[in-house]
């Protein structure tokens, strides 16, 4: 019989969307996706020719398990640059995809029975990777009305003897929400372990994501390639973390991983120095995207307390629907035949709300945007 | 401070024998390398050109998380083909690299507490992905005057109420045995889960390794692309599971690591259906350097009561030398420079053994067995 655990993990409802949209469109019909989480834009030809010639240069061997040296140094630089911070390429690992990077930042962290606090909502797969490390979640609630921001009064009451870190995503996945530096200080100074989800810097429209590193050292941090440079397949992650947990990380990425990907870390350090204008254009594109689904989410009747300022996401609530948003994006997917992701996927935090992914193009938007008018105006209106 | 788990993983001591390898080759001295873990040959040129043009159409974007059904399927082709078995495609998961594989087995499996019976000597990383999934590892020893082969009735012995598997490896790293099929009988008739890790399957030089689904279908199988088709960097692996661990694998897959990298799955399926002659050239070749190393290695005195059937491993009694093989293996570096892996890496079973890998070319290997019958007659004789 499969562990309890593996058993107890919740599923995501977004794929019960998905496949049942994947019906819809094999039976000749299209479908508009908002639920996609991953960039739509290709991975810049730069950053492809780079892996293809390291493929032919024959770089198909195990590497250093942290990482190759360079990669390493260019993401140090990397932070240098963007932040002003200076972070030492040792203290730098890579990954396959930030996913395991998490999952190394929390084994590495956590005795068993140790806490994390979350927000909620939060992204979908927080409390199953502090779970399978053998940790806790504790979830404190964040709300639309305070444009998802963090309340540092509701942290400190869920703060007990177990609590270990805190871990906060910020462009925030599903929100949108670019925390204010007021609140990363706020939080820098409760002198828990800061693990920072940094997966969506560098994907802000207003203003700009500070890094957990400004604010304090005590501080895991995540990242990855996937996003700005749209290498989600790729699977090229990394993360940060203080001197003293690099060797352990180090005994647990020769066991459970060995390396990382030879020709895909050679693609990262192209992407690093050498696709700076490419990714600008990309953000200008979704910069565009943000303001029409914002602007055609307004025109359905939708409120949107404060516009979120970064990641690709626009997380609505839709209480005047129902309180289930499995069922309404459901609803939603058989009479307008569009697929968004049912807020509940982020926590109990997320009931009632939809989560709309503008990484998509400008007609889908329109498209979808109008087929959800019919659909609203069906309804006799929110 | 870091989790006790992550602190208490015990370090690979190859490791420091290639870090002092390396410091030699920097002064400007060469160092035969027989420590290694991975095949010398490249990636074929074919599985290369696959992924190239793979990633020149675009396809680098998330895939399902199981993998694509095409691999699955050209994976379950080959379990047909090579061994008569009838695996549902349903069945066969991809990951990155055969190691994350061996996490989610364990992950699927194991509650807290939950004893896996492996062999002593045994592959070093079993018994910490066992523990970071929460499990617990009991050892069983098995004996060079035995070939390396599993006693039965010693398993029986280590069996508690706890014991929930039993994981084999055939043939072995280190010991290059390919365990007996009336073995493979016993141990599927104890009524255990069995996971066997097959990863050396292919490299097997005389008769042939058979996989558990020929004994028994209350087993997972482990394997992977990177020993056979000489893929170790590509991090390409599978697995596969009873089918009720499926649903459960699927999302610790999708917590955890999302979905593997699609042009890398695609240069998967070319090497199974592609790569066929050239595999076997690889293969031939390994034969050649194994019928050296042991030939040489027998010059040099060592007794080599069953020879190695598969892998690329030779693993000797190096007693003689003195029953510490890590300072063994760092003496004959520094005296000899020749780089081999000390016994002690694969469990306390392996203390006092050394083992000599022939995943390098006929020259070093010639080269080596030189060096090391000076070092020897300096040291008057074994």
């Amino acid at each position: 019989m499969p562990s309890k655990l593996s058993q107890e993990i919740a599923p995501f409802f977004v794929m019960d969307v998905l496949e049942r949209a994947k019906e819809i469109e094999a039976r000749g019909n299209s479908v508009i996706h908002f639920e996609v989480g991953e960039p739509d834009l290709p991975t810049p030809k730069i950053i492809c020719d780079e892996a293809i010639e390291s493929l032919r240069g024959g770089d198909t061997k195990y590497t250093p398990s942290l990482g190759i040296p360079e990669l390493r140094e260019a993401i140090s630089e990397d932070y240098r640059r963007n932040y002003g911070v200076d972070i030492s390429s040792t203290r730098v690992v890579i990954t396959m995809g930030s996913s395991p990077a998490l999952f190394l930042t929390m084994a590495s962290l956590l005795d068993p029975g140790d806490e994390v606090i979350i927000t909620d909502p939060h992204y979908a797969c927080y409390p199953q990777i502090i779970n399978i490390a053998g940790g806790v979640t504790k979830r404190v609630r964040i709300y639309e009305e305070e444009g998802f921001q963090i309340d540092i009064n509701r942290i400190k009451k869920a703060i007990s003897t177990n609590t270990k870190a805190i871990l906060i995503n910020s462009p925030s996945n599903p929100t949108g929400a670019v925390l204010e530096p007021q609140i990363m200080t706020e939080i820098s100074d409760l002198g828990l372990y800061v693990i920072s989800d940094e997966i969506y810097h560098g994907l802000v429209y207003e203003g700009k994501a500070r890094t957990i590193y400004e604010f304090s050292d005590k501080a895991f941090m995540i990242n990855g390639f996937s996003k700005l440079y749209s290498m989600t397949g790729w699977r090229l992650g990394y993360f940060i973390a203080p001197e003293d947990f690099i060797r352990p990380i180090q005994k647990l990425q020769q066991n459970l991983f060995i390396s990382p990907n030879p020709f895909v870390q050679r693609a990262g350090i192209t992407a690093l120095n050498s696709a700076k204008t490419k990714v600008k254009e990309m953000v200008q594109i979704f910069g565009k995207r943000r303001m029409r689904m914002i602007e055609g989410l307004r025109e359905l009747g939708f409120e949107i307390y404060s516009e979120p300022k970064g990641a690709f996401y626009v997380f609505v609530n839709a209480k005047r629907f129902g309180d289930n948003s499995y069922d309404l994006a459901f609803n939603i997917l058989e009479k307008a035949q569009v697929a968004v992701t049912p807020g509940i996927d982020f926590g109990y935090g997320g009931e009632g709300y939809l989560r709309f992914s503008y990484a998509t193009s400008m007609e889908s938007i329109d498209e979808g945007i109008k087929r959800l008018k019919a659909y609203i105006s069906n309804k006799g209106g929110i």
